[in-house]
């Protein structure tokens, strides 16, 4: 069976005309929501010492860094923005694999800067792109993921090699070499989690998938069933591998329908409890002294992950199902902000916490809770979440998502520009110049 | 066990003084043989066709694209040179696992062009690099290789990091972590063996390695148990992993002792029967038509692997083990030159290689020939080829990686200029400034 080609063929011959209204759509949401985890992380150190190390190396300013002042050559800008998309742990989530939209649109916004591409045309080798990736990636999962590679790098890769490829308008037969180019820099091991390597896996698939096309595109050659073959990609990094997952029903339906978006910055375990609490808070206008004490009802997984009782960090309160209900109680929101050092340290979250009880129950499925308020004038509060805001089951609305948007690039970038943005990402495919995007996601040397 | 613990503190605690004066004139010989490779491949369309993808995107021009007159910046140049050097595979080898200067030497060379090194701390570097990549490689050897890992890609990342890592003078934390950054890009698949990519390998590691060293000097963090972990790099791509091999009697050898070079620009298998064959030619001053017939007695995976009766390229000319005796016995040389189109449709060796026979025998070693010539004179005259020259039983001479150096660069660079890098070369341990070998081994752009 040709694997590769089907898969190059399919990209190569697909029109715009083709892709749902529903999935530009989706684009335009994932792009947005990509956008601002990327935006929200630009500062983060792992952003500062990347560029501390690699900034002495780089081409001609060609393109954004979000969020920042700084310009790099397309090839770097593809890495620190894929790399600031990941930074949080807050960018989408496929229903089945991968986060897809790190690895691809960092490639497709710094090449957009550096030739003109159409906001249709970019949305379109987004979709594409997004097919590639996660058809190769679902066809060797679970157990490629099992073995230990970090499925959002070593399948992602391929995303951003069909997506570059599109807009380059390679032919079948280069377009057969870029996904080859991409299977073999295919890299990143799960052993990297809690270190900053897990957001240099999409940063380096974005970076190595845009080198494969354009590698293609000047004649470079690999082998022709990169994907498939008896040595190929998915024989070597997977003991598990379905080829008709890539093949079959291409055109028909989009992998980017079973996009996700979270809604809070940590763990999705959390969500449901975090979302009852925020509904409960907002609907009877509670303020936190009014509460006696807190019970959640979780999946056991939530307490495993999740069971924290003394956080002394913001990246501790992550993984604190006490601190997540109060500060959802106190501030009705569970961003980035939620879960600073400060927040975390404030004495009124603290005494709140202390009064939030949480117990396992495997019947419950772990985006599910239910909430159970005490308050000081003896009445009782119940909600039962059947699913968290963010599950595929309960999408973020357009409006969810700029209100998340402007939650993290708070503090970045002044409202204005991020009104702009959010503006621009959602008639992304009617702009003459996919460019607008980046252009205007840059923090302007005099504001810092 | 703490397995890149163990070997991030001996390359971080080793000294130049520790290497034996034979490992450093080892390393000598190495450079000198792969940068006769690499200048040797510098003009070939694998190279011309990265250098038309990539070029656009280079930084400052930091460093030499040896054999050309282009520069680029030091993560550029080491991928490219990186490719160069094993583009005509005809660079060196381990006795038990892979070709290690590939890997290593373009990234030093770039560095050393962007910040002072003294020849001296080059070959500790080298030395120190090819160690860490070798036994990283031989510790999962030959399983790794089996399911499909093209090993000279995988483990020399290792080897880069590890030898900017010491130029860097990394502490042992961030060498643990540099060593960790290389494992999370260790890339390259076996299936693209016959294909460009097979090169971009070693670049590709030599790059990363690189940039895992620099990201590791600036705070950039890794898993700290990333070759030895449950979801790290050896269980992850291999099925077998010694972690003894890794760490133990570090510093007591050295694996650049089992290096090896090639004469000869072509497989292994074929080295004995061109070695008989120049002996005989030489000894006996014989000239092609003075002979009748050849017969060769080889091992049977000679025959399997290089029976092409008429080759049609020179590339094909390459898997003839009929053309390589020929133009053994007329040339008395097999370089690069010998393997030309030119040379395989050359009416005189066309008609010498008809008269060549091989016959296959299992008791011969696959380095080991019989040679049987019977001359129109009627006298016959014989050659037992225990071991091919460049096995290593029977090393190159320092005189025969001279005169491969020159064949190599011949054509490419004025013969001043290949007399001055041997010069350079030789005395890389006594050099103030590492840097004079790659400017030296630049093409001037007035010559082109």
């Amino acid at each position: 069976m040709e694997v590769t080609r089907t898969l190059a063929r399919f990209i190569v011959s697909s029109r715009y005309e083709h892709i749902p209204q529903p999935i530009r759509h989706e684009a335009a949401r994932a792009l947005l929501n990509w956008l601002g985890c990327a935006i929200g992380a630009s500062h983060h150190e792992t952003i500062d010492n990347m560029l501390a190390a690699l900034k002495p190396f780089s081409g001609p300013p060609q393109a954004t860094i979000v969020g920042r002042s700084e310009r790099m050559d397309i090839l770097h800008a593809a890495l620190v923005n894929g790399v600031s998309s990941h930074v949080l742990d807050f960018d989408d989530t496929h229903a089945r694999t991968i986060h897809p939209s790190a690895p691809v649109l960092p490639a497709l916004l710094a090449y957009a800067e550096h030739k003109p591409v159409a906001g249709a045309e970019l949305v379109h080798a987004f979709v594409l792109g997004v097919e590639a990736e996660e058809r190769i990636g679902i066809s060797v999962f679970p157990e490629h993921y099992e073995v230990g590679w970090h499925i959002t790098g070593t399948a992602g890769v391929f995303g951003a090699a069909a997506a570059i490829g599109k807009l380059l308008k390679l032919n079948e037969q280069q377009m057969c070499w870029a996904l080859g180019i991409a299977a073999t820099q295919s890299a990143g091991l799960r052993e990297m989690f809690g270190s900053m390597c897990k957001s240099f896996h999409p940063g380096r698939a974005a970076q190595n998938g845009l080198t494969a096309a354009l590698l293609a595109s000047k004649g470079f050659t690999s082998s022709e069933q990169p994907i498939e073959a008896k040595r190929g990609w998915a024989n070597v990094l997977s003991t598990k591998f379905d080829p008709t997952v890539v093949t079959e029903g291409l055109g028909e339906r989009y992998e980017l329908a079973y996009n996700m978006y979270k809604p809070y910055a940590c763990g999705l375990v959390v969500h449901a409890a975090i979302d009852g609490c925020i509904q409960l808070s907002t609907e009877h206008d509670l303020k936190g002294d009014e509460i006696e004490g807190v019970e959640l009802t979780v999946n056991p997984i939530v307490l495993e992950l999740t069971a924290k009782r003394e956080p002394g960090t913001g990246l501790e309160g992550k993984f604190s199902v006490f601190h997540a209900a109060a500060v959802a109680i106190v501030k009705r929101m569970a961003g980035e902000a939620q879960f600073s050092d400060e927040m975390v340290r404030s004495p009124e979250l603290v005494a709140l916490r202390r009064r939030v009880e949480a117990v396992g129950d495997a019947s419950i499925h772990k985006l599910e809770a239910r909430i159970r308020f005490r308050l000081r004038n003896g009445s009782v509060l119940e909600k039962h979440v059947k699913r968290a805001l963010g599950s595929f089951e309960r999408p973020l609305s357009d409006q969810d998502l700029e209100a998340k948007f402007r939650g993290l690039v708070d503090g970045v970038l002044p409202d204005s520009q991020a009104a702009r943005l959010i503006e621009l990402c959602w008639k992304i495919a009617d702009l003459d110049d996919a460019a607008e995007i980046p252009r205007n996601a840059a923090k302007t040397a005099d504001r810092r």
